[in-house]
């Protein structure tokens, strides 16, 4: 009613006007909506290079106790594989370099061409389910190998490579658990807004 | 500049107009923001109840390995002290349970009178990063109980308790990082709007 008048008189468009005002809630908001891309990349950019150091860290983290593989010979009767929880952290970090790669090159194609492979709300969805249980998985999997370190042989190869690849895990987790939370200030700004 | 001069036409202050514009960016926050009252009970109501589960859920846990404890005759040789996971278990069960305690009362303190404890914008923050904590804690700690309790001997009465202590300590945690999912959502509502 007010916009419809004021319209005419103005000599603005009304739905330019609405709309303008429907974009711009608050001063928080307004420098979201309409700085979108001035303010997107730092968001965009802290997100790819997170996503490129858990990709490193797990891969290490997994390379450190593959390393130690039964084909070697200098070490033919221990493997991390006799252990279950070490078994378990491998899978984990193997895991989140998958998740890590996939989401670095997402990451990357986004910005070349925004939402070129899913739709950005499935994507914000998937992608904060993902990395709370990611990071849960990581903590869980460094924690059950704290034990299993501990009761070891503290003299063997194993042993130090459990260290390294325990102490990696949960630089990753710390990383994932970063991701985390920008995933979820981008979830809730959909939500909400 | 288009408010100013609609508003002098319309015979509608202006400023008011762009209050209520600012406060209605779309139809998803006019909901939230207009019927503030009549949208955040069922929120806040799960927010209580979870909190309930969680401070019952963590007082089971930790008395369950409480209750071995080695006043009793019956069991003076062994008890969870003597494991340095159960010890981690169970200050991680005591935390939790100091933790809920205070947001279940906060939170009906909160229905009687708003924000009478600490400020919303400071309770948000802190209720957020303290979830994920004491999520992250509670995984960690049933995680590291696991290999402990597979390398236990497997008839003992401690052996049945730090079962039962860790199960439910996993139920705690799945309560806590629904806890989180919630306290996310009003912190990030909070931040960008």
């Amino acid at each position: 009613m007010v916009d419809s008048t004021c319209g005419a008189m103005a000599g603005v468009s009304p739905l330019a006007a609405s709309s303008l005002a429907q974009q711009t809630p608050s001063p928080f908001s307004f420098s979201v909506a309409s700085t979108r891309w001035s303010f997107r990349p730092p968001i965009h950019l802290a997100n790819i290079f997170l996503r490129f150091f858990a990709l490193v860290f797990s891969f290490v983290s997994a390379l450190s106790l593959a390393d130690l593989s039964p084909n070697k010979k200098s070490q033919p009767s221990i493997s991390f594989t006799d252990y279950p929880e070490f078994m378990y952290c491998f899978i984990v970090s193997i895991l989140t370099f998958i998740y890590s790669s996939f989401q670095l090159f997402k990451g990357i194609c986004d910005t070349a061409h925004r939402g070129i492979l899913i739709s950005d709300m499935i994507s914000d969805y998937s992608s904060f389910i993902l990395d709370q249980l990611v990071g849960y998985l990581l903590i869980s999997s460094s924690s059950m190998a704290i034990p299993v370190i501990q009761h070891m042989k503290q003299t063997g190869t194993l042993w130090r490579a459990a260290i390294i690849s325990t102490t990696i895990s949960f630089v990753t987790f710390l990383v994932i658990s970063t991701c985390t939370l920008l995933s979820g200030y981008k979830l809730f700004k959909r939500i909400i807004w």
